[in-house]
């Protein structure tokens, strides 16, 4: 049974044309042979999450786009413009494939003990190329999941847990002592509570709708600030006055929201400000922009003084920082609560072919909250 | 002698009424006995900076500002906004003597030996409270001048110099190999090319006029990029790439030009890309904002990859950073070279009365590059 499965296997592409054309397809590819320290997993789940869709769409109007192809093998194509055109230059004519994180099942090992020890396990992959039903993969590039746990279960290992853990470690080493969240009402932003509740760590969250402010006091987050809420910003200077938090993580990116935090970090140290400084308090105020979910231009007017800094935040370059040794003690975190601190939900569990259905798209394209979709690129497939 | 012309002096004030008024007026203070390590210095020149211009306006609509009083005695007010106001809530009533640096002669000293040592020097002092015919201060914070050098020559010992000085310290502590300036044109980034001239480091000049170019030709500056050009974002990437500049101090502050810099530092960066980023070069680009010469909101757009950071930079910070033996240093060059390197130059020589006229105001507080003035609280004294 070591090869059961393999031979070919579907693959997920992406492609930006130099005439202009976003195009998405499924394509057969061949599956490697594993080398010794290699092993073959069968991708079972794998999650689309807004750093997948940069890639997958590459900033083409998927209003626009359309479909040809069969229902077996779809292909969507969308049209991109002149500026984003440019912006896409390194990867013009270059079939993708996609797909960060998943998890599935080891159907095939290499000769070396690290990958024998691995067959018919459960394994959580981030790697890239995980929209594919055979994903060939160093043994030590697989964390192996808790006996019970499935694909699914463990197919967000990575991005979100290592992301809000790195956010916390980020907080720590920069000398701050509480956090700041915005679009905390995401899976990513429930997580964040999980942990910053079991570490004790004091959260402020930012969520743009009432409702989401139930979402996350349901899972006994102390502080949440509705954006849209008229008394917004007091709310947020008071939060941020009784918790301390100095730095902040911030989804949206565009907008005004970014310096809204800085002004009511300000206005909450002045609360406690002994004398007039003119160039306004000595305490460093940073915001992390990590993601886009407002794409439009960021505005803010420098009204909290000159100790602040606002920056972009990504989970790969943290984990180069901190190490291999201290990243490995996070994964391993990960997989051992994985079922409770780190566990995610999804919408809806959809085919590699379903994927690319417009009106899938439409929907899990649009990156709201608590609309996640699970890619299941063996689904119908036993 | 020791007491020549102390006993009582004018000194400059400004008032923020809780009425939302700006009050702008010369008292008389009493000059005090100095202690064993004091010395008294009679400020014939100090000049008016930026820096200077917040505390000393506090924010005001002087467009609408009234002058009562006597010549000798003129009081200035102007209306400030309710918003300005609430930003201006620690400064209220209190009237706040204005002028961070100057030079003068030491005209009465402490009996401590190090005071003792400055009678009859010319010394700059950076201090505050400097817009005053005579300052009481310690003797370790008088920076001698060699001799030969004038309080006028010496006025601008401190804020230009050490800020030059320390954007040039903090490129090569944070790993960067050149840098880039905005408003170069200004008595500092006049400086600042002298500077990188002798110290052999490249230096990106950003300018609003096209006749700023050539002021900044003259004095051997090798990149110049004009904003007001259409070819402007071609020619700042060109700059950048030449010199591998990944670190930008920006006077405007406002506007679009501290996100350009990030958009062609990426666009520089990326024309030696092997390979294709979705996430953008992993070179981190940083700008630090230290004025606001455009007060309005700052925008940009997120071009530029997450490999990132704005921050604010402040002269003050940077020396408690580097501590008092790095600084001191500094200080010295300063004093060395201030005929040459650091020399500034000055539109007009005003008194502390006319410094309240309110056509002076109108040409002084336009912040305009080359209409620096220098006021000389003892002039027509003697």
């Amino acid at each position: 049974m070591a090869n059961a499965g393999t031979g070919t296997g579907l693959q997920l592409r992406s492609t930006i044309k130099k005439d202009g054309t976003l195009e998405i397809s499924l394509v057969d590819v061949a599956t490697p042979e594993p080398k010794p320290e290699e092993v073959i997993v069968r991708v079972e789940a794998s999650p689309i999450n807004p750093s997948d869709q940069g890639l997958l769409f590459g900033g083409a109007d998927m209003s626009a786009a359309k479909t040809a192809g069969t229902a077996d093998r779809p292909v969507v194509t969308a049209p991109v413009s002149p500026t984003v055109l440019k912006a896409m230059a390194g990867r013009l004519d270059q079939s993708l494939p996609v797909g960060n994180e998943g998890a599935g099942v080891v159907v095939q090992a290499g000769a070396s003990p690290a990958a024998q020890a691995l067959m018919g396990k459960t394994v959580a992959i981030l790697g890239g190329s995980m929209y594919t039903q055979y994903r060939c993969i160093k043994a030590v590039q697989c964390l192996v999941l808790p006996p019970g746990t499935t694909p699914a279960e463990g197919a967000s290992c990575f991005v979100n847990p290592l992301t809000a853990l790195g956010m916390v470690a980020t907080m720590r080493a920069e000398g701050h002592k509480a956090l700041v969240h915005s679009a905390a009402a995401s899976n990513l932003g429930q997580m964040l509570n999980k942990i910053c509740i079991k570490d004790k760590v004091d959260l402020v969250n930012i969520v743009r709708k009432p409702e989401q402010v139930d979402v996350l006091k349901r899972i006994g987050a102390s502080y949440v600030c509705d954006s849209s809420a008229p008394t917004f910003m007091d709310d947020l200077t008071d939060a941020l006055a009784a918790t301390g938090a100095t730095v902040a993580f911030d989804a949206i990116g565009g907008g005004t929201l970014a310096g809204q935090i800085l002004t009511a970090m300000e206005a909450a140290a002045n609360r406690t400000a002994k004398e007039y400084s003119r160039y306004g308090s000595t305490v460093h105020k940073q915001v992390y922009i990590y993601g886009g979910l407002d794409r439009g231009p960021t505005s803010f007017n420098r009204t909290f003084g000159m100790a602040w800094g606002i920056g972009g935040w990504l989970l790969t370059p943290f984990l180069q920082k901190i190490g291999f040794e201290a990243a490995q003690k996070l994964r391993e975190r990960v997989a051992a609560e994985i079922k409770t601190t780190f566990a995610s939900t999804y919408t809806k569990e959809i085919s590699l072919a379903e994927a690319l259905k417009l009106e899938e798209i439409a929907v899990y394209g649009k990156l709201a909250t608590g609309a996640k979709y699970l890619i299941n690129p063996n689904k119908g497939t036993r």
